[in-house]
Order: structure tokens, then sequence, then C-alpha cells
């Protein structure tokens, strides 16, 4: 590897980690690359040396902030009895747990559209889909005659579902909820709608 | 009424609904009272003689979304058998076709945020509360014994799990769904939340 290569490998990496401290303390909207890059000790043009666009170095911090959530789900998954319906309400509770430590990097997730007309790169549609196995598996062992298909639209509306319960929780708009009791209203849901498919499954089979 | 209060107040009305034009075309993210002040034919700084800032025009204009989102629901209750599961899946239905026929509206009352330290005034509460009725009224027919307190939460996790489903389902984020799906997925949600909640409350009792 040259000097130079490495150089720019590290600074991106600064450039990264800078870009992830600035979100996290004032969020996404107030990101401003002049500032990361006086930070890291570079001109201003230099930053587009190191990434694309913004687009891309906020996907780069995307990137990392999915992988802790990742690993607080695998973590969750295996905290208890492998019993789907409990597993599918302690994960659940880890993204609400992992929302509220996280708040302005996991709205960042959320917030951050694309140029119009500029798709998602294939890495950052991978590393997002890759998380969903954490629903799917779950629910797969619930319904085992099931294709593969419809068990992931399920997982998509289950997540949607929780997600939204978290985000309006959090946002503290139209619905204001403490933390404690937005953990205990998503764990009751979760196995209402868990309960509900089974049954409705059965009623349908 | 005098002349001038009279001229304001059909000044205000016009600013009203050429905020509403505006942020139904181009969203909320780009209004600009200038813009407004020149379509309604007043100076720049007259637009802060018939409201107080901005804040207040948006939530004004959030006013007249919630009072149409208002009367859908209403509609979408009387449009089918009184019986509650099936009311709560026509309004959560109701719920998604207005936010999918009034995307940029619907997104500004989730998207606006009050400048730190300012309260929302009691009236835009209130608008907002009202609404809750529509979900609280089936749910107090399905559970006559609960009281009032705890059928609010369930409304208020059951309206945040189908916001969810919405607001991921139209952003095209994460989650790429087409309308006429969603709408299915919603209803066999929303099915399975009211199946579940129903058969965990028999179990608990």
């Amino acid at each position: 590897m040259s000097k130079t290569f490495e150089r720019r490998a590290k600074q991106r990496d600064a450039l990264v980690q800078a870009a992830e401290r600035a979100m996290a303390a004032r969020g996404l909207a107030n990101l401003r690359t002049r500032d990361l890059a006086q930070e890291i000790g570079v001109a201003n043009g230099a930053v587009y040396n190191l990434v694309a666009d913004v687009d891309e170095l906020v996907l780069m911090v995307g990137s990392r902030t999915l992988a802790r959530l990742d690993a607080a789900l695998s973590e969750a998954e295996g905290a208890g009895p492998p019993a789907p319906a409990k597993t599918l309400v302690r994960i659940a509770i880890a993204y609400c747990d992992f929302a509220a430590a996280n708040l302005e990097l996991w709205r960042a997730l959320f917030e951050h559209r694309m140029a119009p007309d500029k798709p998602l790169p294939d890495w950052a549609v991978s590393d997002q889909m890759h998380l969903f196995r954490h629903i799917h598996q779950p629910l797969a062992v619930l319904f085992p005659k099931r294709p593969a298909d419809e068990i992931s639209v399920t997982a998509r509306s289950l997540f949607s579902a929780v997600h939204g319960m978290v985000a309006l929780g959090l946002e503290q708009k139209l619905i204001a909820v403490p933390l404690s009791a937005l953990r205990k209203e998503i764990a009751a849901m979760v196995q209402a709608m868990v309960t509900g498919l089974v049954a409705n499954s059965d009623r349908d089979a």
C-alpha cells in the first residue's frame, strides 16, 4: 500500500468519525463539511478527495450506526429464551433502547434523503436488508409453512409498526411517553401482533 | 367589525391558503414567507402583522390538514359495519389513503418542530387530541371494562404503529411498498393487533 493511499484511508476514517460525532451532537441538519475539514486538519475542498459527496459521508456514518444496532439486536436475541414471540418482544425493546440512546444518529438513518434520481448504493441497501434477519428468523419459526417472501412482508410491517411507536414516542410530538411506559407498550403491542398473526393464520388455514 | 380588522382577517386567510398551496407543492422545508407575501400582495414584513411567526402559520395550515383528516376518518367510520375491529381497519386504511393523497401536508404535521422552549399552543394540542376519538371509541367497545386512560394508551400505540407502517411505506426508505400492498398489509396488521389485544386481555382476565 502506497504512503499516499494509507494517509488518505486514515483521513477518511477521521472524517467519518468526525461526522459521526457532529451528527450525534447536533443532528444531521447541522452537519457542515467545513467544520469537519477543520477538525481533521485538511482544506475544505480536500474533503471531496476522501468521499464523493455528503450523501456518501452520511451513508458511511449510517453504516456504522446500523452495525452497532445489529450488535444490540443480536445481544437481545441471545438474552432470553429462544421462543419466537419472546424474542420478537426483546428485539423490539432493544430497538427502542438503541434509538433512545443514539437519538440523533438513529434519526439520521431516516431523515437522510439522497438527491433526487440518485439511487442508494448497493452496499447501503444490503446493510439495511441484513438487519431484517433479526425479525425474519423468529417469524419463520412461527410460520414454518409460509414462503420466505410472505415472511419478509410481515417482517417489514412488524418493523414499521414498532418503528412508528418508537419514533412518535421519542419525538414527543402528538404523543409524549416516558421511556419506561414506551417499552411496556411496545412489549404489549408486539405480543398482541404476534398472538393475532398466529390466531388469524390458524383461522385462515 | 372595523374595515381594518376585516381586511386583515381576509389577508390572514389568503396567507394561510398560500402557505398551504406552497407546502403541498414543495414541502415544509421549502416554505419562504417572502414568496407568500408576494403572492398575496403585501410587503415582506407585513406577514408578521398577520401571524406571530412561521410556527403559527405552519400550525394554522396543520389545523386545516387535521380537519380534513378528521372528515376522512369520520367518513371511513360510517362506511361499513359498526363492528369495532372492522371500524379500526377502515380508519387505518383511510389514514393511509389520506397520507398518500396529501403527502407533503401530512409530512409537515410530523416534520414541523417548534423552536426549543416554545410550547405547542393549546388549540393545536386540542386539534390533535380530538382526532384520537376515532381510535378510542372502537377500542372502548372492545374493552368495556378498561379505564379510559388505559384505552388512551392503547389508542396511542395503535395509531403510532399504523403511522409507522404508512410513513415507512410511503417514504420508500428502507422499505418500498406499492400502495395497494401497503393497504393490505395495514389491514392485516391492524386485524392482528386487535385479535391479539383481545386474546391477551382475555388471558389476563
